[in-house]
């Protein structure tokens, strides 16, 4: 019989959030009575702007003439976006990427999650803890992770807590590590790092010879001057850092599906006949062998984020998550719960009260408030004592979560 | 410095499909007079249908407004169209797959190439020779091809020649292999298999536990009544077939992009403890873990496809390819050249005159006539001494390519 990739097998069996997802539902299913509002997953609210609504009609009328029908794209994606993206995100605030180091995908998931691909097996991985899983699950099918041990960490992964301890600041990795993931505004804490306190992890790269997988999904969400936007803001990123970005949570587009990942020029790994070679060459093979492009329509509504127009609305949309999020962590922070997170993120981190462990104070704000969030534990060891909410829901369901939040101690 | 995956270093440097790009925009430049017209790629020309153009307007107009807006979808697709293929696809024709066995993937080379993900590195793989290059080039990379010979020939890939020898009829291989690949409607050669030519694939498999990759993308051109259009129309498939299927030569969604794979789940694996485990959870796994679903506009619009109407304009479509593929069939015979394919396929495969190699033979067309055709060496060994048409172009483009191959031996 075939024999499947043994490291899959190692993937312990029930997933954490589909496990919660069943108890909503049975929760929601037993209590018809209960008006649930779900804080608990990151997926937006608001529909797409009139600039990407209105770039889908107009692909769909190109795509409906023989004169203006366009079949495959190039698989880094049409260059008219990846010219936009160049200006808009990286020249235009004076950082040096080019249209041919980006390369356009169906979100940063897809990439996020293939980027193992071209990285040596016996590559040693490090990750922040709390963690979004997908950095560890892939690290375990690549055969990165080792094994799991009973206090939920894996053999060959190096973890590095992220907690009240150290007020959310990482430290540097004592031992060499060969790929470090870091994603700042950070998915699940919401808490983000200055230019200061990340430029040492760049220092750290250079000087090892590690690799930066360095997620910004949310980048949109900073608005703090010292937090930077962008890894390659900071003095020699571009030797180290490759860089996943998404229009998911800039732009609403979860369903549409765009995203993108900047690998600059002057990434360089080791071949194993010990010569240098160029990580772009190796993911433009990658994706022309496994990849076929994100969807055109999608790439025309992601071109459309980059107008005048779609820059507007694109803050606009921001903003209303971002005072959704500080209508959340203050009426929290009222209550006399400590919060971090939902300044220059969607994101809030909530500590538990009386030493409930995450599961039992998500168990609690279901039962007493039907205000569903995300156990800590959910996104590791050291998430444990602590459950995340979103700010992605409309104003009207954040303003009453809020008000039972803040009933909660009372 | 950062080691890179080991064997992507094995890939050729120099990908044949990108020098044969070169050298025809070369020529273009250098013959700024000759009129080329290009039946080298299988991209398709004609513009998406009015059913699937219909559904990206009414997707955007879902999107604009809050109340309609879909975000994150299911990781393998929209139940609606899951519901719609397997109906449309499988029940209809008296097939067994339901919907919870299919995947809705962004096209069908991401999942082709994806699916190694859940194989054993060192499973051995027979692919045919000539063959679609994503089989071996994602074989490679997962380290189970070995070392590429002088010949042309990976060392540990086994190659079933399908050539004018045998008819195209591939024979079984001698040795046990874990994984074949079969693609049918066969890219390049356009040529087709019986159900009673396909039985025994299916039959060495069942005998050897070997899983079969089948590519079923161009189905949708079988009009010959005993040749499958499905792999699982023949008895004991759905115990070690896999199939991937494709709208982007059915309804002209390579810009589109979407696809789907039918997983069943009665296909088993073996864990490396000797347990079984089904391949449907390892691919669900996989697939949560590394992709968030199609576009939801690209998913409506597929769903689309299989309502009365867009049933119509599919056939429309396939049939408007399949009648240039009997023109150029046509003009190419009466031309004295042999030639395969055309029939229940888009694919034309010309045998080379008076020994040329494929590479001569390709450039006397480019230059005598003005057209693009792809040398069969690109295809593998196999594949030297023909090159490959595509019946993807307009209407008058065709015939007036038909009209010069006619010449050709005049």
């Amino acid at each position: 019989m075939l024999k499947v990739n043994s490291d899959y097998c190692k993937l312990p069996g029930s997933y954490l959030f589909s496990e919660i997802a069943r108890i909503v539902s049975d929760f929601a299913a037993a209590h018809p009575e209960v008006d649930i509002i779900r804080m608990g997953i990151g997926d937006v609210t608001q529909p797409l702007c009139e600039p990407a609504i209105r770039a889908i009609h107009e692909a769909a009328e190109r795509l409906s003439r023989a004169e203006t029908f366009r079949g495959y794209g190039p698989e880094q994606g049409h260059r008219f976006l990846r010219e936009a993206i160049a200006e808009g995100d990286y020249r235009s605030r004076g950082i040096d990427v080019s249209p041919d180091e980006i390369f356009i995908s169906d979100g940063a998931k897809s990439d996020i999650g293939n980027i193992g691909d071209i990285i040596s097996a016996d590559a040693r991985v490090a990750v922040t803890d709390p963690v979004y899983p997908v950095y560890v699950d892939t690290s375990v099918m690549a055969g990165r992770a080792g094994t799991l041990g009973p206090d939920g960490r894996w053999s060959r992964l190096v973890y590095i807590p992220v907690t009240e301890d150290n007020g959310f600041v990482p430290r540097l990795p004592e031992e060499k590590v060969d790929v470090i993931y870091l994603c700042y505004p950070n998915n699940p804490t919401g808490t983000t790092l200055t230019r200061a306190q990340l430029q040492p992890w760049v220092d750290y790269c250079r000087q090892h010879g590690s690799l930066l997988i360095f997620d910004a999904a949310y980048e949109a969400y900073v608005t703090s001057a010292d937090v930077p936007r962008s890894i390659y803001e900071l003095p020699g990123a571009r030797e180290v850092a490759i860089e996943f970005r998404s229009f998911s949570k800039t732009a609403g587009f979860t369903g549409l599906r765009l995203g993108y990942t900047v690998m600059p020029h002057t990434l360089v790994g080791l071949e194993c006949d010990g010569n240098p070679v160029s990580l772009h060459r190796l993911w433009l093979r990658r994706q022309t062998t496994k990849f076929n492009g994100a969807s055109y329509v999608s790439q025309c509504a992601g071109a459309a984020l980059y107008t005048p127009e779609g820059r507007k609305s694109v803050a606009d949309g921001v903003n209303y998550y971002l005072e959704n999020a500080r209508l959340l962590r203050e009426s929290i922070s009222a209550s006399g719960l400590k919060v971090w997170g939902g300044v220059d993120s969607p994101y809030l981190w909530v500590k538990t009260p009386d030493g409930l462990t995450s599961r039992e104070f998500f168990t609690q704000l279901l039962h007493r408030h039907g205000i569903v969030t995300t156990p800590g534990a959910g996104f590791g060891p050291s998430g444990e004592g602590y459950v995340r909410l979103t700010a992605f829901n409309t104003r009207e369901n954040t303003i009453r979560a809020a008000a039972r939040m803040a009933e909660n101690v009372k």
